[in-house]
């Protein structure tokens, strides 16, 4: 099964979406890898926002980075379609804390579990996992770097 | 008109400094990119401190973030020639936020737009644009990568 | 002197400790590339929590981002050997800040330090060095990208 045909089998059907923002790529490409802009968590007619800690229980968050992961993953489909994709091997998982809130690892499970669930072994990564202010109180904000084709 | 005489013709005038910082540098090639370090809102004889959203408003962010974004082209200038960039493809673009403010974004334009007005279509980059603790109060602090010839 | 007996000389024994930390692996190559996992402060019998600027001073700080290097060059060690690093030239350091604490430069600088310290000219690299929030209260963490033979 391809990745994309493993992402619609989940219920997640990626689209191509124009990667010129604005003022900024969704995703680009430099020699065989490829890098994501930071995608905040809302794929498909879903968003997540709010602080994880108060506003957002840990499983809310884990939910959150999973639209986090798919925006990227939609992103770089766009760009190179996502079955051209090799690896992706490093994630930066970034979380909207409340004051006091540090298990954003398992927030940030929420993205690695995906990734490994989509491409297996292809899909294992190194990865950060930390809190901050994600733009407009999105939940989680996903950067990933991706080898491809 | 070469990216050095564009920033002349914008006002700005990359120095050529020295790279070592004593404990760290500037910036740092590997193949054909350049890494710079994050580069805080200070240039010339200009500087930005505070937080975002208390001391200072979105559009005094948004020059932080140019002054940032020239502080780390000064870098790369100073590495490797301003002209000898192939494209700038990677930002990340840090906020010093005060409680509760989330524009970060629109602080980061500042950055984006000055690259797309120096570098054209070659200055077109993924990014992520999020709050956290800058050093020193500084207002904002930018990382770039860039291809180089 | 090799880097492995240039650190035991200094009192740190690098181990090869498994790479799959179960959702994500501790250090992963890409062509001649080694980005570390987000490595907390951690390393042998010893591990630094807490808040700077509250509950830890910054020399607590400072060594935190020790034991987070050591802890990030065990991953680089486990994964390619460490005597077959050519350079250390990115660190992303991380540092758990206590409200209006902002000197996370003079934290990070207890990597940059040990770095120069174990690899000389090998261990020059660009950084940041920025507040945020650490999983599980750990005082400090790093993500390092290094060449490899």
């Amino acid at each position: 099964m391809s990745y994309f045909q493993k992402l619609q089998s989940l219920g997640y059907t990626l689209q191509t979406v124009p990667l010129n923002n604005g003022r900024f790529l969704l995703a680009v490409q430099t020699g065989n890898l490829v890098y994501s802009s930071g995608s905040v968590s809302r794929f498909g007619e879903e968003e997540v926002k709010g602080l994880v800690g108060t506003d957002l229980t840990v499983e809310q968050g884990y939910h959150a980075a999973q639209l986090s992961t798919l925006n990227a993953l939609q992103a770089i489909h766009s760009l190179v379609g996502i079955d051209n994709v090799v690896r992706i091997f490093k994630v930066l998982g970034m979380v909207n804390v409340a004051p006091g809130f540090n298990n954003t690892t398992g927030v940030v499970h929420g993205c690695s579990e995906l990734l490994l669930e989509v491409f297996g072994e292809q899909g294992q990564h190194a990865r950060s996992a930390v809190g901050m202010v994600i733009p407009f109180n999105y939940a989680t904000e996903v950067e990933l770097i991706a080898e491809v084709k």
